[in-house]
């Protein structure tokens, strides 16, 4: 068993949102209060869940467990929908003898059908029944939707404390947000306004890296709670790597995601560098990582380096198209190809081109000669089983 | 034969650049000397000829002729590129007996690939050979590439003139931009001035309202060119039915566009009303017509209408969620099926939206309630056929 955070139990449980006996209702509960922090979707349109947390976690509460449930998003439900969110919370609470407003909900699915709160109040009672410091695989699994494989990360420190991520998402995944659902715990002891902005800078270099489809959720969001339980103080001792460690998981789940991208046979990690500025180049590696026709030669393996070129230069960055340098890279780094210099074709072997390019795990490198600033980005590939996946999801 | 501008010839001939005595180069010509307006790529890789053509406009000449070929971008070709641009243009002015700077011209097809200048100029010399006022359906079989049918739409005016054009198209399509390649001709007498307004504003509300994959070609480039030779002065008779039927020509061909996108089964014409402005109600329908997770709910006939309000709400629109209303529309305006109303489900039969959205053409209304300002954008569903023909474009 991974070193999981102290004071920490799971539990995953079928109530029946999902079919044929699949986990749907997974529980986070600490036995101590925890400060929280939270990021979430930009979607105009926000699930109920989501506009329930913001809420609590503005009013800047100690929390003790967080309940989340797949196979409904509660997302465009109305009042209903709110009122299903807040007695959700409420359910929960009171199994755990605490207040409603110490849990927070987060829900994945469907859109715009009502929650079955029957099945959710014996989906609670028997997930508090079951809650263990060894449930947290189970936990993983309940929260998957399109997902082929549960998502999680953690990180040891040191210093005595322990963080451990989940995560769920495969489809409309895409950058400028807060992506997919993740929950972050840690047994460090750490002030809310500072764990939220530790969690800000990691979704920013993670979560916000990453695209499936382009398509921004309703649902979106990553919740961090720190109980303390480990008695050890990052901020008074090391900071840094503190942040770090968070950086890591979120990096190691937002990456995970990727690789389980709806249809996805491969996973593209893409370096955008010689950049005036890190944003210009993310916004470069994000217009590649976006564009289906990127998607389709990486599926493909087809080394079109004219449509990486042309995604590049509708990102709305301004460069100079004659100092473009690109190559192909494995991502163990003893191999490059370069396959652009100078803005035009480097003469590159075609057949070793392509044949990297089909090997699951490869990276792009596009220097734009203007500056000294890099990105990351990671991707996956675009193939008929998104299309598959995607044209009957509800039927 | 429809009335084509009077004093223009085309040709559409095979010089070599596509397989199997596919045509490959385009000619139009006119006996008279031209104004001419164009609409560029906004791309910052810009292909040669794309650049030649905006030096030329605007150093505010006279025009007598576009040379098209297909088969090759005459992209990220660099310097020579440039030279080549340039060369053909030349090419084509000695055969026509008028100067260089009398011809614009155009490519499309595969990047970063020099054009073969040979073959152009043999291509070149037959297609002058080959001009004549009927060899219009030969020019738009020419600038094909991924397209499967030539796209070609005309509209004679009471007044005199007529309004004849090309466009093709059918992948590395997407809005914010002048897209694609097409050609416009008209025997109208217009100044340049008032023929670039007018041009900008038919690409407005026709080719930049149209996205098969959102993505934005290196090469887009609407040309028009108006010979006079009709001796109909619509700017001092009635500029605004000049402004419309030009209109027309660009929403014909755009359309045409939509309906022939890369792996494409269906049209749908999505209408976004209620909205404070037109340019807010645009990005609104933009944005739905782009989404992959909307494009394949299309393709699989999911009336999945929850995929279409999250793609409303990460438009960067602000709106109330609570005010929304959508429906599914039959384009002879007969039938209509509430999806949506107030935000929330409208409790539809699931059946009879399906069958609606099985047809190869229907329509959306999204209604946000908030104005009376109202836009409307076409695109395509997203096929696995999509991905066959992209992922294997080049090799």
């Amino acid at each position: 068993m991974p070193n999981y955070p102290l004071e920490f139990c799971f539990a995953g449980v079928h109530c029946g949102l999902k079919p044929a006996r699949e986990l749907d209702l997974a529980m986070f509960a600490s036995t101590r209060s925890c400060t929280a922090a939270g990021v979430f979707t930009t979607n105009q349109i926000k699930a109920a869940p989501v506009v329930y947390d913001q809420e609590l976690l503005q009013a800047g509460g100690q929390f003790r467990a967080v309940v989340a449930n797949s196979g409904n998003a509660n997302a465009c439900t109305g009042d209903k929908g709110n009122l299903n969110a807040r007695q959700m919370a409420a359910q929960a609470a009171e199994r755990l003898a605490c207040i409603p407003e110490e849990v927070l909900v987060l829900s994945t699915g469907v859109i715009g059908v009502q929650l079955p709160m029957g099945q959710i109040r014996s989906g609670i009672g028997i997930a508090v029944q079951e809650l263990a410091p060894d449930g947290a695989g189970r936990a993983a699994r309940a929260i998957m939707t399109t997902d082929t494989r549960p998502k999680m990360a953690s990180r040891r420190s040191e210093q005595g404390f322990s963080i451990t991520g989940f995560a769920k998402g495969s489809g409309m995944i895409a950058p400028h947000m807060a992506t997919m659902l993740a929950i972050l715990l840690t047994d460090a002891e750490v002030a809310q306004p500072d764990l939220q902005s530790a969690l800000e800078q990691a979704v920013s270099s993670s979560f916000n890296r990453i695209v499936v489809d382009g398509d921004m959720s309703t649902n979106d969001t990553v919740l961090l709670l720190a109980n303390g339980a480990s008695n050890s103080k990052p901020k008074e001792l090391d900071w840094e790597n503190f942040c770090s460690l968070l950086g890591e998981v979120c990096s190691e789940l937002a990456q995970s995601i990727v690789r389980d991208g709806e249809g996805a046979s491969k996973f593209i990690e893409i370096t955008v560098s010689g950049a005036p500025d890190s944003a210009a180049a993310t916004q470069i590696g994000r217009s590649i990582a976006t564009s289906a026709l990127c998607k389709t030669a990486f599926y493909g393996a087809d080394p079109n380096w004219g449509r990486i070129l042309c995604a590049a230069g509708y990102a709305g960055v301004p460069f100079k198209p004659s100092e473009l340098a690109l190559w192909l890279v494995d991502l163990q780094g003893s191999h490059r190809i370069q396959l652009v210099s100078g803005g035009e074709p480097a003469g590159y072997d075609e057949l070793a081109a392509a044949h990297l390019m089909q090997q699951p795990e490869w990276g792009l490198q596009l220097d734009l000669g203007q500056g000294n600033a890099e990105s990351i980005c990671w991707t996956c590939d675009l193939s008929e089983e998104y299309i598959q996946i995607n044209s009957h999801y509800r039927t």
